[in-house]
């Protein structure tokens, strides 16, 4: 038997775990900093591409074909035909797709900007989301560092255009070939047998990787034996001679007062080693390239203690870290720190053609370039609100209607409430919560008159909050009665005296 | 036993079935589009929202729950913990979710717009994808006529902002309160007992829609015992008398000069239903505060023939057509047609909380409007390469990189040529390819005498197609030597011509 009254079921009004929804001035912050961004990209001449945000599994090319459920990373399904497609991950995968499906129509090399958001099917935590937006710059098809240089100057303009000032970021640049040069000098790279030492290579890598949080003596105790934290756990060690671990330690310390200083120390560290010298050279012809463009070494910096994902890359990697302090959620000062990062990775369509194919390429986090930019305070100006025509007299729609058009016409952004209109002071909560300058009112008595009254909200807001002294108050009353003509010129008035304050 | 030498199996290069990928100056001219448009939006006080591209099953709402796999029209997933997520079919949806969520701190009314691809897990065909792109403007929380005038107007507005010129398009009003007014005067609804004739109703709604593809008679027809088609289908009818039918028709065609005219005759047709009265007084107080907004019938037309998705409408229905004529596949003049369209609905949470939101708003169609642009030219004044600086010697990259930096700075966009340099013709052909206005040649004996050569591809071009006369070549040589130091200044004078022309 059918109940009578089934229990109605509300669905809940959440996005699902790890995703959220960006609002207002937060939005057009957001779109005028990739608008800065993506003109600097496109004044390097690189070309927008927006690829569709579903691939095949296969062409994302993560995953083992004989995994039943290939979702591990990425959000993964089955079309109608049983075929597996997913959301893409980074736009970089997308790149290699549209590069290879397209090689004989794009210009080569192909230098490309993309925008947009990317997925990944990890667990969420705080300040940890499953999507979030990525704005890359890549060029493929060219072997030259010349390219590589030239993304590290772009990327240099590009967050310098997005407000970040030039004493408060620095591009660090290091090289794939220079580390493993000095791998190989150290031993523990066999150029002949490159799966020789390979565990032991993966245990150095780790442990550079952590030279920031460890310091060097505990970076030298992975080097070595292995090392015991702080709870009492014991990490194993790549067990290399203090003679080897020195060498690698000189590598991480090679960083000198200029790029040429540098170099010329790891000239010396590599020394034996081919691809150590191609890598040194490399960053010579970089530093050379941005010594000539005026990028010099206090925005882009020749650093030999970076270290990201080098797994993948294979020559230049460069990263833009922000050299401010914030305080964290616990009140303490620390660096903003890295806001992007790149390299140089040489097989980008080899999967899906055969051929090996150069490119290098940059990816800016966008939220957390955002929150840079929030932290330094940008948002504060930007946030205003509309002009909010009140009405008194809801049978005078169209006269309100055509006041507000009469602003917009003028370039002042402005709306009628739209409420119900019978409690005047909900209308004044209204403009005062979306942070409205001005508000407008016009009764049955103005208009006999022929005037209006427009209330200063924003320095009503600020006599509220005793900002002001009494003798302000008296010079700038809060309201004050206009001729209805001087609508426009009266309500510029007011909000360019607002801007100025 | 595992085989020596397995088969590489390489993946396709190819997005999956029904999506595609957007390059270049097409999004550019798309981005600068949505700008123009979000600017109207914004300066009627309307504000930003992007929420996640995924939403739970339950909250998009259009399914079943004992459905095993609701994946019909979107594409669904179960999550790690069995939930079903989704990808948004509209933006409306994400809406209702959001509003429900945070009703509570936003703003009411609520005016807000939101651009971005939504996906259907459709059949894919021609010209029909799977990832397409809205872009939405809605009013939450207020059920006063004026804020479904205010979107019209502000429609009228985005459409001439983006580039369609006032006698390009219309705004179409209707009122589905009007319609069922007119059912009820035909007999076909009944107020006290909606679910009588409902059969009926749902063929008169389908032969209204047809009245553009089967004229009058056709209508008619399919109103009274049905029709035939011209492959000898039959059609059932929804069998109303002569009568009955006449008030249907009578309805299509009420459409007068004007909109006072148009309601004039309206309220005769719905006399004795106060539903269809109401209808009427709404068109009525729309076509007012438009008139009083400068929107007349030349833009925003009240038009009985409207009817679009009316079994989702609560009232005002709009729609926005593009009038003047394009070539179709197979060269055939046709109207563009519709490119936006929306509605009151007056339900939008209250699956979420219980309680009644009423809303209205509207969505235009990104992609078709771009291509309605497109199809007026818009794109070839757009479309420019970058100034491209030819590599004649490898080892004086510092030397172009200065030169391209140099432009740059002087708002031009510009790049070195990052290809192999070693065969010239290939450089050439390779801005030719980038539709690059100018080329940069700087040899070593340029060098030695401070002076560099400076092509202009685009008069290149034309000359190539003949379009120039002889003496014009003579007096705008495509190649000419400068001082290197008026670089900036001769490029500035090259390009300038070519937009000259």
């Amino acid at each position: 038997m059918a109940k009578r009254k089934p229990k109605v079921m509300r669905p809940k009004a959440l996005p699902p775990r790890g995703f959220r929804d960006y609002f207002g001035e937060d939005l057009r912050a957001r779109a005028a900093m990739l608008d800065r961004i993506t003109g600097i990209y496109h004044a390097y001449g690189f070309d927008p591409l927006e690829t569709s945000a579903i691939e095949t599994v296969e062409a994302l090319g993560k995953f083992l074909p004989d995994v039943d459920r290939p979702n591990e990373g990425v959000f993964a399904w089955q079309d109608e035909d049983e075929s597996w497609m997913a959301l893409r991950y980074d736009l970089t995968a997308p790149l290699a797709r549209v590069y290879a499906q397209f090689r004989n129509d794009l210009p080569s090399p192909y230098r490309r900007y993309a925008v947009g958001p990317v997925w990944r099917n990890e667990k969420p935590g705080p300040g940890r989301f499953r999507q979030f937006y990525q704005c890359d710059a890549d060029t493929v098809g060219t072997p030259t560092v010349a390219a590589d240089a030239e993304i590290c100057m772009m990327l240099s303009d590009a967050l310098e255009a997005a407000g970040i000032a030039r004493s408060d970021y620095i591009v660090r640049v290091n090289n794939r070939k220079v580390l493993n040069g000095v791998m190989e000098v150290a031993g523990v790279l066999d150029p002949s047998d490159p799966s020789r030492f390979e565990a032991g290579r993966g245990i150095v890598l780790r442990a550079i990787d952590k030279l920031d949080r460890l310091g060097p003596d505990g970076v030298r105790a992975l080097l070595g034996e292995g090392r015991k934290d702080e709870s009492g756990d014991f990490t194993g060690g790549a067990n290399l001679s203090g003679e080897q671990a020195e060498i690698i330690m000189g590598f991480m310390e090679a960083r000198r007062e200029n790029g040429g200083d540098t170099c010329a120390r790891l000239r010396e560290l590599v020394k034996g080693s081919d691809t150590g010298l191609t890598g040194v050279q490399e960053l010579e012809t970089i530093a050379e390239l941005s010594d000539a463009g005026g990028y010099g070494p206090d925005r882009l910096l020749i650093d030999p203690s970076v270290v990201r994902g080098l797994g993948y890359y294979t020559g230049p990697v460069y990263e833009a870290e922000l050299t401010f302090e914030i305080l964290d959620e616990k009140g303490r000062k620390r660096q903003f720190g890295s806001v992007a990062g790149g390299g140089r990775y040489d097989d980008l369509v080899k999967r899906f053609t055969g051929q090996a194919v150069p490119a290098t390429g940059v990816s800016i986090g966008v939220d957390r370039l955002r929150a840079a930019l929030a932290a330094k305070g940008d948002a504060k100006a930007a946030a205003k609100g509309p002009v909010v025509i009140t009405v008194m007299d809801r049978e005078r729609m169209a006269d309100y209607q055509a006041m507000v058009a009469e602003l917009r016409n003028a370039g002042i952004r402005a709306e009628v409430y739209l409420g119900n209109p019978k409690n005047f002071g909900n209308q004044l909560k209204y403009a005062d919560a979306r942070n409205a300058p001005v508000a407008v009112i016009e009764g049955g008595d103005e208009q006999a008159r022929g005037v209006v009254q427009i209330k200063d909200l924003a320095l009503g807001k600020a006599l509220a909050a005793n900002i002001t002294s009494n003798e302000e108050w008296k010079a700038q009353p809060a309201q004050m009665e206009i001729g209805r003509n001087d609508l426009v010129a009266e309500i510029r008035k007011m909000m360019g005296r607002a801007d100025g304050e």
